[in-house]
């Protein structure tokens, strides 16, 4: 495997393509943040694909829109700071990746400047010729107030967020075998 | 619209020239953070077009450097770490941008240390084949020393920034939008 | 010297193979912090050329795994949060470049949750065809826990730290010069 992913093209076409596919899905992320942060809901929904799955009952861009709409009206400012962004291709039109993001939210309600570490696990597709989300989903280190010290899962759990959030770093496979290694060679 | 930009390319030449052209533009804002940081101004000021505007009455890299000179000695450490960029070509030789930032910065005078995040507003074009800045305008969500909660439009409007600095969320138009729409659903 | 370094590709193929190359070193730091923050000692030591050297005595990927390992065991938590990624070619298989990183870390022992900002000066080079880093120098702006004010060199000077650990901004040769010619031009 290649440091961008299983999926190795051969001809110029499809390495030219594939570099095209590579900056249009480095986008993706960045313009994410971007709608989301200046409530442009309808770029927002566009990056996603027209037949997107909106929680267990709803599919579609315009049913996305709508929970965007209930999600971000609870907050005033959000800023989603974008870092690391590591992309595999598994095909000329099928890629997946994982984002880092660090994101800060004012809660008019409780008067707290919110701040965040969180990845984000997507997969992507081509359709129609142009790269959308087909799936995010949410891992969390924490999300606690700017004057609160982070701590392992704080704030993770909390029952007002709308969707499934993994908790990280245990939902990293790698992480539980990391810490099993040790403990056998420290038996050993 | 195409996630790099309405101008798309068509031969192979235009394409693999976009590539180039967009990984040139993803190293400018890179490039000015380490020669601000690292106080290299030749570097920086070589980063933008040779006539570029410095404030109302002065044009040109010297001016542009003399600039620099005096915003940046006023402090000690800076630290500008550079996120999300959407990057839009117009045609082959312009593009323009956005491109998140969070910066601090070591106030001897106070002895505070500032941590803000910005948004550049930016405009590039290719001049004898090398890709600039034109211009880079600045939006500011806060700015506040490290020990003190952000809040809405914190520091933005200080009369020791040298430059006109525009105020987030609110800068962004769809930004008044999304609350209206939220106002007149809830009339209806 | 372009945006992209010194080294200027001609032909088709080689320009395109840049652009591969280029995509390929952004992924390096990316990849290097998602092995560190998930544990994955075999994806992180793959990343460096097999006869990679590991402090003064020791070469090799297991020499590598067993350093970040005894190192990574000591604390719990870990966010390598990438921002700016400066590249240049030397030529078609090496490169250079500098990498910001804001890292986090849980510290079990001392109950406090630190925060850094750093740069890894990274050299790349290729072997049989994958991009590796070859070395990776360490400098850093501070450490500090998530509730001290950060302040210049706080935390860099460490006994604990296991790797020689590189002073900024007082490393970058420009700094000097910057605050020199200020006081020269202060004097005339």
């Amino acid at each position: 495997m290649s440091r961008l992913g299983t999926w190795t093209p051969t001809t110029v076409e499809e390495r030219l393509d594939r570099m095209e596919s590579h900056a249009a899905i480095r986008q993706l992320p960045y313009r994410y943040a971007l709608a989301l942060d200046s409530r442009d809901m309808d770029a927002l929904v566009d990056l996603f694909v027209p037949d997107v799955q909106v929680g267990r009952d709803a599919t579609g861009r315009e049913a996305l829109k709508e929970w965007f709409t209930n999600t971000m009206r609870r907050m005033r400012t959000s800023v989603h700071f974008i870092g690391n962004h590591i992309i595999d291709f598994d095909d000329a039109d099928h890629a997946h990746g994982i984002v880092y993001c660090r994101d800060e939210l004012e809660q008019p309600e409780t008067q707290e400047w919110e701040v965040g570490m969180l990845q984000y696990w997507d997969s992507y597709v081509r359709v129609q010729g142009e790269w959308c989300f087909q799936r995010r989903r949410f891992h969390r280190w924490y999300i606690v107030d700017a004057l609160t010290r982070p701590s392992h899962g704080a704030g993770v759990d909390d029952g007002g967020r709308a969707l499934t959030t993994h908790q990280l770093p245990e939902a990293f496979p790698s992480w539980d075998r990391f810490w099993s290694s040790l403990d056998r060679s420290n038996r050993e």
